[in-house]
């Protein structure tokens, strides 16, 4: 039962290929064009890439070497490219987003140098770029998952504010957050309709089991955006899905195809709201006794 | 791979006709005869029994009725039964215990009357009686579900202190305590091993995801203990299951049967401490984010 002011949102399906920038813009484009063939076309369209999908996951000092600043000129002078593409890829998606009037959030590796030009840090971030080619959001990852990520990461200080589009808040976490049960919990006490998580995850659990327990608990989609096949020696699982408020998956990938899936996102639909009223895990908690939680 | 020093445990499962006395001492023999032939007959059996075992859960007036206070003479005088076993269930339930040398936890009604006799409490307990016959723990159902529960019962103040048996720490919740997050995460922290799970859940999202989730994110053990079948009106789901460290199910049960389960829980195994090695989710926590969940 869509709602007629509903938006639709778009999910990119994780590909070891589309780490680059020539398949993101094929990748765009297609999803607009089959976004405006729809029946939903009136509605802004979300385009959601994996983690690290710039540079890709397992690449070693390309994370350090491709990494970008989230406000350097790269996004500033989104209107008026002219250096290639390989130096500033973040100037490169906010055109992209631009031309084909499409959100679009995706991770990369962040390249932060403080004010005296003397200290540079690392993060494995997301960006929110609007169809207007403006930074509506950057989350730094703050759970960083295992050695490799911790030699190359320092870990985002602040879990993100949610941003709204159209009438749908949307949140931000990256892979092994959303493994913990804290952090969508966070968001959703901030008000998210929707927990993007673009992830580089090996293993099944978390697509299968960990996103659809977040979404149920915490009544709203979360969409699970992970890569797929082998990269260097790591495989990833894909099975990207978007799980509704009802722990159910609206869409759902395969492990190993590079696919676009498509989901509306109606967070007032009535069988959620239904579901909120009747089991509502969100609302009815006693924070009393929860102290050891924050010790 | 069986540790020669891990308790073995059995968890009871659900059947619509196992609120009355009679099955649960049938019950409790034939498990400690089951465990008595098994190869781990030498380490502690642990019977574990569904929400409001004793009395039935979709039985109104009755749950006030049949309730028993956790520390009236029902325990103490344990080994001289002489009452119906009506009026004193819990006694008949720690001689069971005793005279098997089990371990027994089971849902029940709490009737609490304060000290001047003016006022009485009703609580959805579940209470940890030892193979002593003793009260190890009683817990109060913290969360309460739904305009039924809320009608008979006042919810728990506290979530309850962990009881170590043999070498296993063991933590109690009751039924939609398990769909919340926060209350396992507290288990865990306070060192449980296990979360024993007496519940009456109609619906096969938290038997299916929500537990193998809590297990997994907690590395640790979930045994959701559920009825099955129907009364007066209500159909319970079954699927009782223990869950491993790593989110398996190693023990399942079907929808509509009574089943007993089996489980041998053995927290140091090999494979369950490589799963936390790696994907530490239980320590990597970064509390100073956490902040919104306890206000």
């Amino acid at each position: 039962m869509p709602l007629p002011t509903s938006p639709r949102w778009l999910c990119g399906g994780a590909d070891d290929k589309a780490t680059n920038l020539a398949n993101a813009a094929q990748v765009v484009a297609k999803a607009a064009a089959t976004h405006c063939t729809s029946s939903s076309a009136a509605v802004p369209l979300l385009l959601c890439f994996p983690e690290l999908f710039l540079t890709g996951y397992n690449v070693g000092d390309v994370l350090h070497r491709d990494a970008e600043p989230v406000d350097g000129p790269s996004i500033k002078v989104a209107n008026t490219i002219r250096n290639s593409v390989e130096k500033h890829v973040l100037r490169v998606m906010a055109e992209l987003a631009k031309a084909n009037r499409v959100h679009l959030v995706f991770g990369y590796p962040e390249k932060a140098v403080d004010n005296d030009q003397t200290t540079t840090t690392y993060y494995n971030s997301a960006i929110f770029i609007s169809a207007e080619g403006e930074v509506l959001l950057n989350y730094r990852k703050t759970h960083l998952w295992g050695p490799y990520e911790k030699k190359y990461f320092t870990p985002g200080s602040s879990l993100a504010p949610v941003v709204k589009i159209g009438e749908v808040s949307v949140g931000l976490l990256i892979c092994w957050d959303v493994e913990f049960p804290e952090p969508s919990r966070v968001l959703m006490l901030r008000g998210a309709d929707l927990i993007l998580v673009p992830t580089a995850c090996m293993t099944s659990f978390a697509p299968e089991v960990t996103v659809r327990a977040r979404a149920f608990e915490n009544k709203l989609f979360v969409a699970y955006v992970n890569r797929a096949g082998e990269e260097n020696g790591s495989r990833f699982c894909g099975l990207s899905s978007v799980v509704t408020p009802n722990g159910d998956c609206a869409c759902k990938a395969g492990e190993e195809s590079g696919e676009l899936l498509f989901t509306d996102i109606e967070p007032k639909r009535a069988d959620y709201q239904e579901s909120r009223d009747r089991d509502p895990i969100h609302l009815e908690r006693r924070t009393e006794l929860y102290r050891e939680l924050t010790q």
